[in-house]
């Protein structure tokens, strides 16, 4: 059976340049980057190249660049590290009820250590509201933290408006940009941090980057020996940051790639919605991820259609795969519009850089058979036409 | 000029089947461990014959391991997450002055939140006094964290009888053993929490697990989607943790290689020790690392000499790797004696399974040339003259 994988927001099929570029770093460049001789020096080199490659993808410094174990290692320092070094200026933080769990869950430990958090709302479509943002800061808000393009529903905040809010009141602006880099536009000058990580954009797992602006206050949450700079203790992984950069290069490089995507994604999204009662979660067009569909299907379970798509080969999800062994409805689509049915009949379909139409057409075809079958099983439904 | 690499504390050569492993998982398992689809399947089934094989290695259980980023995340991890968890009973650790930067670091930040902090001394061959260890407990001390082979001198501390003591008083007991798995014997039942790494043994850089005892109450120090039983969140690093495994494996089933390392080793030390005022740091035989020698020339600088010997193609290093672009003598050397020019002359060879006995005797040559040449024109050298 073919095996359509379209789950790419989850994580990524390596790309083989990257693999083998990664191989090639693995066995040659086995010395530890801190060490003074020549095998340390020359992993040091090949450290610094790869640096110099994602700070220019965003248009930073390379000494803005800090490198991590991922993601969620990028974005716990950036909300716990500033809120930590900037005890003395206050204790509150603002952030939205659709982030990630790594930020969500940073926000909440930092309220049992004492901290005080906001959880804005957002509109039907999943947008941050920059009025709603300015209302909330107080004298004492020391972070703003905002998801860039959304993980589940693929909405893409205005993060230039929201940073603009946060400089007037002089209060630190962090994004996350797991899903958005290199996929939507994303600049430096657009916030004071960004999380960026590897393995959404063919890379590695295990690796990410924190952007941090030059003079933001921010304490370093690993600590050790003094890697990267103080920042982030612990032997740089230089295999993995490196096959990171060569991801960075490929997708730069393939500048009709978005397009490619965005086309496909609306190509996918229509033939979903050709499928009777089904519903488009987020937004259309530029403020949506190139390479999302979200899909709500009445009077079935999400997990049922991913599932039963799995049986005919492929892999989607119904929401962020950190949550998907849970079977609470999704925090994003609660967030949207109140409504756990919606949420709990949501399926997501995340295209790559290498999804096909054929794969896309195939896809929404399952995905209707499905929800045809199971639309006649379902509880659900016979309670509707009783 | 061929290289000789003696520097396998700070990090070792990848085994090429670990890399070959690696890559395998790398392109096949590429899934989210986390999904539910079979790409996800197939990575948490890896993932879980990993979890064995490490658990396996010091007679745990799979449930007690949890993956990280690395040694210096697990020794965080176990720290700052035993003192948070316990903030109840009291907010007192115990560790010694010869622990690695990361644990040390730790415990200084633990000071700035308002822990206590007892740093115990070692004696002159680097062994921490169990009966200090008992005198130094109170009522409110919650962990004691002693490293297990030290990663510059090689001490082999006797964690069997420090962690009766810790039992007997009711406090946690962790002990990092980055440089002694695999080369040291090592069980579970002598620790509440191990930290254990994979590129010190041939494994891949940023891979590294925690060994937490069941029971032991840790608060998890990276927040998000609930990886690795909500104890280390952040998708995994699959690839890094096959290959950590693999590592193991070949690791453990080389029954002859700690024999080997050990003969190798007092070897190189009896030929450093022919260089005129030569002196071995750290004690000899059964209670030191199978593959450190640890030497201090008096008169010459170890950055002078590590950095001839780099020129020879010799690989070594003054101390830790972490620390060796800073000039500040070695905390564990001023630990063990307090005398600066030792701690400042002292230079670290460190053998790996592959080390050979050629090897050994150029090192040790190269070290004589460089150690007489360097002297003649040492400043130190010239004021003893005087």
């Amino acid at each position: 059976m073919k095996l359509v994988y379209l789950d790419n927001a989850a994580t990524t099929a390596i790309d083989a340049e990257v693999e083998k570029f990664m191989q090639k770093c693995q066995l040659g460049l086995y010395g530890n980057a801190s060490s003074i001789h020549k095998k340390g020096r020359e992993a040091k080199e090949e450290l610094e190249k790869a640096r110099k490659v994602i700070a220019k993808s965003i248009g930073a410094k390379e000494k803005e660049i800090i490198f991590t174990s991922g993601g969620t290692e990028a974005n716990n320092f950036a909300v716990k590290g500033v809120a930590f070094a900037n005890k003395g200026k206050g204790r509150r933080i603002i952030t939205t009820k659709i982030e990630h769990e790594c930020v969500l869950n940073s926000c909440r430990w930092l309220e049992e250590q004492g901290w005080k958090v906001t959880y804005l709302g957002v509109d039907g479509k999943g947008f941050v509201s920059g009025k709603e943002l300015e209302k909330a800061i107080r004298k004492d808000t020391v972070l703003v933290s905002i998801i860039h393009g959304n993980n589940e529903i693929g909405v893409i905040q205005d993060l230039k408006e929201l940073h603009e809010i946060c400089k007037r009141h002089d209060v630190l602006f962090h994004t996350d940009a797991c899903q958005s880099y290199t996929k939507a536009e994303l600049k430096a000058e657009w916030a004071d941090l960004i999380t960026l990580n590897a393995h959404k954009i063919h890379g590695p797992k295990g690796v990410g980057a924190l952007y941090i602006k030059e003079r933001v206050k921010i304490s370093p949450w690993q600590h050790g020996g003094g890697h990267e700079r103080g920042m982030r203790s612990g032997t740089e992984n230089l295999a993995g940051i490196a096959g990171f950069a060569k991801a960075v290069e490929l997708a730069v490089d393939d500048k009709e790639g978005k397009k490619r995507m965005a086309k496909l994604r609306d190509c996918l999204i229509s033939e979903l919605l050709k499928i009777p009662r089904t519903t488009l979660n987020g937004p259309r067009g530029e403020r949506r991820l190139c390479n999302n569909a979200n899909v709500s299907f009445a009077g079935v379970e999400g997990e049922g259609i991913v599932a039963a798509l799995d049986a005919k080969g492929v892999c989607a999800s119904t929401g962020s795969a950190c949550a998907s062994r849970s079977l609470e409805p999704s925090h994003v689509l609660i967030a949207l519009e109140n409504n756990p049915e919606r949420a709990h009949g949501s399926v997501r379909f995340t295209l790559s850089r290498y999804s096909t139409k054929e794969e896309v057409k195939y896809a929404a075809k399952c995905a209707g058979e499905v929800v045809e079958k199971l639309r006649k099983i379902s509880p659900l439904e016979s309670e509707r036409e009783r």
